[in-house]
Formats: structure tokens, sequence, C-alpha cells
């Protein structure tokens, strides 16, 4: 992919990935994007849950929804998946940091006309694989009031910064602790709910690490 | 605050918050925004760290960041917090959701001319409380190529969404388990600095117990 104006990176440019490889990895460990759009000139952002599927990326929502429908006016989408990975202390404010893998994505959307239950259900399988096919079908209902658009991803940038902090050389002397305090994100125990018959087992796709964003 | 047309929400108006303590709470807890912008008409977003203060957002980087100067050209940033607070497992795919606690916020920025030592601080305790004093001073080479700007926050909305799936009538009699994932951000064990002396002891300010997003 070429590096376009929009996605080469400025700011911390050693920081900066182009590779598709990572740019996926990191599209698939996470749930929830920040979608940047226009409205009467002005930027919103709406976060939202989002599927990647080989070079593009899919939303759905309502059929009716804003940011889905100022999308479709032809628009170049921004797209922004940010994944905290630690904070990063060094001995002075000024370079004290995150570690983080980001995404940023720009492409022009188009509604998927057919099959959106494959994409429905892919979705649901990114949150917990295996579970689409536990649920009951979608009804035709459903699927009439669901807009899915699809955002090609025409051009695409990570960054990603992973370990300690890069002190001044001469800071290294001081009797400062430096080092990084790691952030994940865990998932807690399933909590059943009350209006669930309690002789429902749980079924073999909820039992599983969870690896969740 | 008024409700005006930006911030009113239109999707889940249910879930809608526009309390200033819900929208302080969700922001003070949360470390790293998504700033909207424009350029050339178009939308972009940056992920960066923030900092409440009173009824005002402020944001940093270095002086010729493009973001943050495209902000000072006029144009009303839009910036928006997610928080991700568990997974909701419905019987159908249609009602499966996310937990969650959002703001989205509008204002028109400005730079901070004085004191910004002091907003500065403030975000390096937001990160680790008590961390700032431990730190050797700002020099003013560093302070003279930051930049910081204030985001009044004129206008603002949050969306809270909590507890079990919302299923259809006829769902609850499924023999499908439902119920709730949480995911929280944990931090983990602090990783010293090997190029710090293995001397200098772990500082009060890093014995806690760390609530980090």
């Amino acid at each position: 992919m070429p590096i376009s104006k929009r996605i080469k990176v400025r700011r911390g440019a050693r920081r900066a990935v182009y590779d598709q490889e990572t740019i996926h990895r990191i599209l698939d460990n996470n749930l929830v994007c920040q979608v940047g759009f226009t409205v009467d000139g002005e930027a919103r952002i709406i976060p939202t849950a989002y599927l990647r599927i080989d070079e593009a990326i899919y939303l759905h929502g309502n059929r009716r929804n804003l940011m889905l429908n100022s999308l479709l006016d032809g628009q170049t989408a921004c797209v922004s998946v940010m994944q905290l990975d630690g904070l990063v202390l060094a001995r002075s404010g000024f370079h004290h940091s995150v570690n983080y893998q980001s995404v940023t994505l720009f492409g022009q959307a188009s509604v998927v006309q057919d099959d959106i239950v494959s994409v429905l259900d892919q979705l649901i399988d990114k949150m917990v694989p295996g579970r689409s096919q536990a649920l009951r079908p979608h009804t035709r209902k459903e699927l009439n009031a669901t807009l899915v658009i699809r955002i090609p991803i025409d051009e695409a940038s990570a960054k990603v910064r992973t370990g300690h902090p890069i002190d001044d050389d001469d800071d290294y002397d001081l009797p400062i602790w430096a080092g990084v305090l790691p952030i994940r994100a865990t998932a807690g125990a399933l909590i059943p709910d009350p209006l669930m018959k309690p002789s429902i087992p749980l079924p073999e796709h909820l039992k599983q690490d969870f690896r969740v964003r």
C-alpha cells in the first residue's frame, strides 16, 4: 500500500508501521473503533463495534443511523482503533508516554446489499468465537432494520510503542524509579442473566479463556 | 447545559445521560481520548492522552502537532471517550450489545499560555497519583517545545449501558445461555527499566492498586 499524505505518520514517525499484517492484527484484536465523519463540515466521532474481513472493515446499525448514512454521502471515513498496553514511567514528565497499538484508516463506505447475515454472524463470533451458531436465527424484520456498510482499507497506518522509557542521557543517573506499568483488558467471570432458566447449561463456546479488548 | 443538536443522542436515546457528574466521572476514569477534527474538509481522528480540569479538557503535544494546530484554526473539536465494560450476550444476534460508558463533547480550542507546568504535572498525576513530584523538573527547552490546548466542555453528552440483555419476549423461553461477560482494564506488575540502578527503591506513589483504563 502506498503511504499517502493522509496516513503518513508525522509525530513519532519511528513508531509508524505500514505493513498489512500488523494492521490486520491490531484490527482483529479489538472490538470497538471510533468512526470519524463530517456533518455540515464539522468533525464527529461515534464509537462502534467493527469487523475486519480481508481488506475492508464492516460497521452496522439501525437503517436510519446518522453516522452510517453520513458515511454513504461520498465522504471519506476515518476509522481509529487504539489499544492501550501500558504506562511508560520516565524520569522526566516530558518523556512519560504510553505503550499502545493503534490503527488509523481511511476509505469510502458503500452499502452491503447481500449476505449481511454472514457479516453479522462473524461480528458475533468476533465477540465470542462460536456463539453465532447457538443463537436463534435472524428475522426478516431485524435484517430489514439493519444497515451494514463496508469501508475498504484504502489507506492505513499503524503506530506501535513498546518497551521502556527513552530518557535523556543525563537523567539515567537520577535516583528516580522508571519503568512500565502494563495494562490489559481482562474478562471477568460470566454473569448469567437472572431471567434465564437455571437448567440451561454453560455451552462449550463459553468455556474458554476470553481474550478481549 | 442545554441539549444542543450536536449532542442530542439519537440512537439508543434511553442510554443518554447529560448530567455533569456522570460526564466528569467518565472523563476522569479514562486516560486516552479520540480527537476528531477536519483537514481540508475531511474528518481525521487522533488518539491522545487528556486531562479534565473543571469544565474543560486539556491536550498537549509537540508545538508543530497537526491535530493541535488544526484545532486552533477556529473549528469545533469533537472529543470521544469510550470505556468498554462488558459483552452483552443475548439470545439473538440482534440484541447482542456491549456495556460501556462513553462521552462525546464539542468545543473550540484555545492555547494555554500560562502555567502549562501545572497542566502537564496534573496529567502525570492522572496516570499515577503523586508521581509528578518525584520527577526531575521540566526544562525551559521542553516547555518551549510543548503546546497545550484547552477545549471547554461547551456541549457534552454521555451514553451508559449496564446490565443484562434485553431480549424479545418470546426468546426468553429458548434454551440459550444469556448474560454478560464483564471486561476491565487491569494493571499488571510494574516492570523496572533494566537501565535503572537496582538500588533505587520502589517509591511510595508506586505502592498502590492501580485503577487504569
